[in-house]
């Protein structure tokens, strides 16, 4: 399948039937999700990857009541940096030298670019950090449909009780969004075989 | 390529050569974005394709001087709607009931889902309808590479100033990012020939 193919194929599956997607799939999917730009390249967020029965049934109970969270085989907690820290910055020009083999004082010009952003309120850092996880979601939800794995984007979670489940807030992360990897169900699902909606071209693209 | 050889392949292109990039491309990539899922399916931003040499001078003069706005054959503002309205959620149920086939009535337990979101602030509807617009942007990164075109995410830009010189403001949108559409132009480029820098799987994913 193409792109536009496996985009038609995948929906935002409601019922799975809780078969294990293979090692090597979800190695797949999660070395695209590390490959997917982010503003200046800094990655700040951490993809949480759940497969413990015990700890979904009390995400289920505690903090998202959808049949996904039990019936899925894997799912990803995209939890972005609450805080931008100076010392993040200096772990990532650190590691610009050393990939690049070049001397980090070269870098100090791009690493003063991010003053701006440490000085920033939480809350200004969550709302950045919280999109450039979302281009991440947006390149594993594609990884999925390639490997023929069903997947929900879910947002409707409660964040807090999912932090404290996860113990995210004393880590300077804060979920955003997760994703529900694993197979479609589809007799009890409804949306299995419903058409989808999508705005037109005319509705969504303006040509200047 | 697979997806996980377009990832390694693309870059942040930081100079570009000016050759137009073929329609059935663009439209390849334009409906990528349009398939690309989001919350709830409301789709509520637009994407503004923008190809005229006088507006992107326009642009780069006023709004983000980097060389990619003029030496890219196409520039895409992502433009999130600033206000979720009762409107747009109507004229979503409509859709789905034309698309589906079924009455509007049918929707009316899915239609109040939006209520909490209608009545939030514009600041609490932009935070989310940008978030949505990212994943469409992360799709169109990928619809890119796979096209063999060069991309360039871009948010080092003057969202208000953009915002003017597009009209955006008054057609409840905001510009939220660009992604500039080329060819790289590998002499300039210091970019081209540098290994691509990524935290590890250890440092990016938890198990649990």
């Amino acid at each position: 399948m193409n792109l536009i193919e496996q985009l038609n194929w995948r929906y935002a599956t409601k019922r799975m039937n809780g078969t294990k997607i293979p090692q090597e799939k979800i190695d797949r999917i999660l070395e695209a999700i590390r490959l997917a730009p982010t503003s200046f390249g800094l990655q700040a967020f951490k993809v949480i990857d759940i497969t413990d029965s015990a700890l979904r049934e009390k995400i289920f109970n505690e903090a998202c009541q959808q049949p996904q969270i039990k019936e899925s085989s894997n799912i990803l907690v995209f939890a972005a940096n609450k805080k931008v820290t100076a010392e993040m910055v200096d772990n990532y020009m650190n590691l610009i030298a050393v990939t690049r083999e070049i001397p980090v004082d070269a870098l100090s010009e791009f690493s003063a670019a991010f003053d701006s952003i440490v000085a920033g309120s939480e809350e200004q850092n969550l709302a950045w950090t919280a999109r450039q996880a979302y281009i991440a979601f947006g390149v594993g939800l594609v990884a999925a449909a390639e490997e023929e794995v069903d997947a929900t984007p879910m947002e409707g979670f409660d964040p807090a009780a999912l932090d404290k489940i996860l113990g995210l807030g004393e880590q300077n992360l804060a979920s955003v969004t997760i994703l529900a990897l694993g197979y479609r169900d589809e007799l009890a699902d409804y949306l299995a075989s419903a058409r989808k909606v999508r705005k037109s071209a005319r509705d969504l693209f303006v040509k200047l």
